[in-house]
């Protein structure tokens, strides 16, 4: 027997577990297959970078649930995962990337052996790593079965966050902020940007003295002046100049879970518009987060933010925040609530949200953000403790 | 208009778009939507981390491709990509994660626009990004389109490297062999893992002196004894024993352009069995090299590989290279030839592949590996120069 060594206590699956069976109950699932790799972790505790092949969780609701992936990471499930050596299964490798067979027709065949061949089956159907091939693979196998979206249901569970999941990202918050720190102490005109992304995830991964870092789903973002309208680019060899804003856009990440944080770093003497933003986006950030209570909903949040960036001229566009917690690449979101005026969720204590509304205008970008808890009572909680502001390096 | 930094020449970008039309062609496909963020990159430039939400380039005949995706990140495909801003084209930010729209009916309101709405669409039906959701929003919103099975269709074009993809890859080999060299002088017991993660992903980003380093797609992976049986396991904070081995999988990244690398340390005095296996991965490693040649074919460097290991009683079970490039996360491989047995492509010079025979057994690991070059003549190029040995450290 291979020793395990399980981030969560075995009370902490069970409850997971009961969530999920109880939702798929709601939506009458017989069984469910999760792809997505946080989903996979967040049930079973799998652990490792294995999710670029097809692999998966059989979420049944009379027996422990079934990992399921490429024969060589069988051995990272028999190490990682609560359930028992029986319960992990695996495909052969001839399998991987062929064009003659795919792994979902084992797939099938497990759920035909166990007899949901005509059940009703669900399914991620939007999700990273479950494509159109893995459906339309499991649509020719399973001709009986009801294929159901399920996009999302493991996911809805992971909202409200257990004890020991908010442990993990006070853990992670102490990370974030040392991070920061480090940049706004290391930034310069003139510096590479690559050296300081070096810097970075060494601060990333070296973590604390109680907490080891993990990598983040994202990789660190610090575009500079006009390149920081697009939210997106990653950073090159450049080096940093005087008289632009940076943004950097981060997470501390402690055993998969996440909390990110951002903050902009002007190097030089700002403009007055940039002071302006900042005035109006941290008015902003203070509004929403009085907003941010158990009760409300998730608009309440975007519609607190809007007001002041309203009166100052500034339109976003974009939803100004997620969940998050768990993860793997390629985001550190849990896609399930949107911060945005259309989200009517309503807040429950033990929720955690990256508060992120980034000014991303057309030829200059800010961000300053805050991953939040929502607590029982008052407004929310940032689980960061730094200033809320635009740091200024003369 | 936006100053752009192309990693490559316009021309560069007109020979593959040449040789992509020409595929689509003789799959009779009228018009091609690419969501692989590699694909994407390999075809207009775009690089960010954008792809976890729906994105892509469509492909025409007759007309510059259009960058499709998410409305913040058109100011990042205005940076990156070849193409006129007119090409650059985005849905509002509310079909992001919502349960009401998909992005992909504005992808189909393009395709009917442009008159594809009954033609022949080529998609990339097994990929990651592109859902199954995906696909049945696009089968419903095109229900007089004929949708086919475009997957990989782009990745085999990239089999063959250009010269300004091989000058690339040698910059990142330099960086890989940097990695491989830090991670030697300073594995010791009692060594933290994350503590060398943290030097290692740092000499991977300072890169080499004419060339900043890039993410690679994959973290560094470096299991130690029995951990090392399972290849994707991820690190934690513990520390390096004596008496172990531990496997270093790393690649250095230039512009997006992989060379893995991996090497094997060991701290102490290793046993018996692990010499066995090295000196047999050693001489099936060079007789793979020896059997990579421009006209034979990928499974000849697979059996050439798997003589010596069968002499020494080691039976691996899964394929033992894939082609490498370009990438962005989940993975490195180019996902179109497997070096093993029943893979019968034919090699040509300008393929480069990681020749990756790494053993995972059922309580110890090891892995020694190649990123190579075919040549006009003769044996494979090895990308990176260092010694082809497990390392041990007493």
């Amino acid at each position: 027997m291979i020793a395990k060594r399980l981030p969560f206590s075995r009370d902490e699956f069970s409850r997971r577990l009961t969530k999920t069976r109880a939702a798929m109950a709601a939506k009458g699932i017989d069984v469910l297959f999760v792809e997505d790799p946080s989903n996979m972790a967040w049930l079973t505790g799998y652990d490792g970078w294995s999710f670029y092949v097809h692999q998966g969780v059989i979420v049944f609701h009379d027996e422990d649930p079934i990992w399921w992936g490429r024969r060589q990471d069988a051995n990272g499930a028999y190490r990682t995962v609560w359930m028992d050596d029986g319960q992990v299964t695996f495909y052969a490798d001839n399998y991987v990337q062929s064009t003659e067979r795919h792994p979902m027709q084992t797939l099938a065949a497990i759920l035909r052996e166990k007899g949901y061949g005509a059940k009703r089956v669900g399914l991620e159907f939007d999700n990273y790593y479950f494509s159109a091939k893995a459906y339309l693979t499991l649509k020719d196998e399973l001709p009986a079965a009801d294929l159901i979206d399920a996009t999302a249901l493991v996911n809805w569970q992971r909202t409200v966050k257990s004890g020991e999941e908010i442990a993990f990202m006070r853990k992670a918050a102490r990370i974030s902020e040392k991070i920061v720190d480090g940049i706004v102490e290391r930034m310069r005109p003139g510096l590479k940007k690559n050296e300081l992304v070096a810097d970075i995830l060494g601060d990333a991964v070296r973590g604390t003295d109680d907490a080891w870092g993990d990598y983040a789903a994202i990789v660190p973002l610090l575009p500079s002046g006009s390149d920081a309208a697009a939210p997106h680019l990653t950073w090159d060899g450049r080096e940093t100049e005087s008289g632009t804003a940076t943004f950097f856009e981060i997470a501390g990440c402690y055993r998969r879970y996440h909390v990110p944080f951002c903050r902009t770093v002007f190097l030089g003497t700002p403009p007055a518009f940039l002071l302006e933003a900042e005035k109006a986006l941290v008015e902003g950030l203070e509004a929403g987060l009085e907003a941010a209570r158990a009760g409300n909903r998730a608009c309440d949040i975007a519609n607190a933010l809007a007001a002041p960036l309203e009166r100052a001229g500034i339109e976003r566009g974009a939803r100004c925040g997620y969940p998050v917690g768990l993860s793997y690449p390629p985001d550190w979101g849990e896609r399930t609530i949107s911060l945005r005026e259309e989200d009517q969720t309503v807040l429950q204590p033990g929720m955690t949200f990256h508060f992120m509304p980034g000014l991303w205008m057309q030829d200059w970008g800010m961000e300053i953000t805050e991953t939040i808890l929502i607590r029982e009572n008052g407004a929310a909680e940032c689980l960061c403790e730094r200033p809320r502001k635009l740091f200024v390096k003369d």
